[in-house]
């Protein structure tokens, strides 16, 4: 994964090699350019390296990397590697973003100007499921824990990394209450922030249309699962306490009067790379 | 930020105070509980700590929690003490996020069954600017750089964390155009995976009234910014590429010629904590 440094001139350069005082073959780190004038560092778990070599490496091919009139550079550290993390700190490397494999470090070479590296991943997507039966009943659970326990209310769920909002509002009904279910419309969505280690929050109301219609509630986070008629759902009572909540009954009541139109999903194609992906929009 | 630890009784916990072979005072973490049977610890980088300190506290408060019966364990890290990340991940913690000043990590001590900690923020969000006049010119750019360039396409942005999508989009025209706007409705979205480093990411395309027309771009990230007469952007030629972009570029004609309604942004507050939030939905 290195390749050989020859091309030295600048005493800057010179001087980090002896700073590290060992003898060394000014061996730098394999990079990927980006699209962006930066350079990529992908450390592999089954090539380990001790903090020194790291830290004598990190130092030589920054400034290879200054030299080469690079700006961003990226390093991914798996977390078998977790002792070089340090390394990289002194270096002036900040935290990026972390998954439970992995840290993605960041150093920006040109001091001078902000740097430009895009922002870490910002909300959590939620689901809250409206599902509605031919008796003009709606689904709604009691939550064993959370924020909201001992009170009807809709399913909801979390939107998995990498899963559709159309998808996870049906695996969430099925995964809590048992009941098969397919997407009809997105109806509405809130946005909050601060709500979860400053990170912001995307909450989706789903209809969707039950294919059976016999209760298996899950057991382990769901206390009581059961179809109640529409009218109470939508009565203030305590099933609806905020505006917020009631907003969304409210909602509710005009999709089952057919006075109310959402959003369907339709399946197409990002632009540029051809994923499929699905649209959100308003028949037209 | 320290507690004494005094009711040990499990071998296991002794075991792993004489693993540490120093002349401990039994000392383990202050720590938050949380809503899940789970415990906080909020390292202070004003309070440093040695490595094998931190190690030895970590192994007894682990012990103390499992015998107090908690499940998950957070602890904050800031990057000030990243010498410590290695002892926690050899004690078996796991990475679940990070932010530019710290690492979170976890740990789960039930290991019969799985864990609940909740998921990591996994969306990007985006916007897409609509921005009509009333001459039924439509404001686009071409960017400097990125994925598209040297098309011409909606003036485009990435949403802040705590941002709300209705004032990003505000801001993003202003930014990069110098028009000033206000937020009309939002037209549609798209849902995409695999964007940025495995995060999956939301894409609005906001509608927006221009409240001037003098066009100043900015430079850093613009080439080309102007007033597109409707028809071209909407015709079939290279403003449009992607099936998606076409399917946008429809949805703003029918916008403009009123036969499409989006989702308007209310404000409202959240159910529980009662902070400010938007919905968007149909008006009803």
């Amino acid at each position: 994964m290195f390749s050989f440094f020859s091309c030295l001139k600048r005493s800057e350069l010179m001087d980090s090699f002896e700073e590290a005082s060992i003898d060394i073959k000014m061996e730098i780190f394999e990079a990927i350019e980006d699209n962006y004038g930066g350079v990529i560092v992908n450390m592999k778990k089954e090539e380990p390296m001790d903090f020194l070599k790291f830290h004598t490496m990190l130092k030589a091919s920054i400034s290879y990397w200054r030299l080469k009139g690079k700006k961003g550079v990226w390093i991914k550290l798996p977390i078998e590697l977790a002792h070089l993390v340090n390394a990289a700190v002194k270096e002036g490397f900040w935290y990026h973003h972390a998954e439970a494999t992995y840290l993605m470090l960041v150093y920006w070479i040109p001091h001078e100007i902000p740097h430009t590296f895009p922002a870490n991943a910002s909300h959590r997507i939620g689901i809250g499921a409206f599902v509605l039966n031919q008796d003009g009943q709606v689904l709604v659970v009691k939550e064993k824990s959370g924020k909201i326990t001992g009170t009807w209310k809709l399913p909801t769920g979390v939107v998995d990394e990498g899963e559709d909002i159309c998808n996870a509002a049906v695996r969430e009904v099925k995964e809590e209450t048992g009941i098969e279910t397919e997407f009809v419309e997105l109806l509405a969505f809130r946005q909050s922030h601060k709500s979860f280690f400053g990170k912001s929050d995307l909450f989706f109301i789903c209809m969707l249309k039950p294919l059976n219609f016999t209760i298996k509630k899950q057991d382990a986070e769901i206390e009581e699962a059961k179809w109640m008629p529409m009218e109470e759902y939508a009565s203030p009572s305590k099933v609806n306490q905020s505006e917020l909540s009631k907003m969304i009954a409210n909602i509710c009541v005009a999709k089952k009067e057919e006075q109310y139109n959402g959003f369907s999903a339709l399946l197409t194609t990002t632009g540029h790379s051809a994923k499929n992906c699905y649209l959100y929009s308003n028949n037209i």
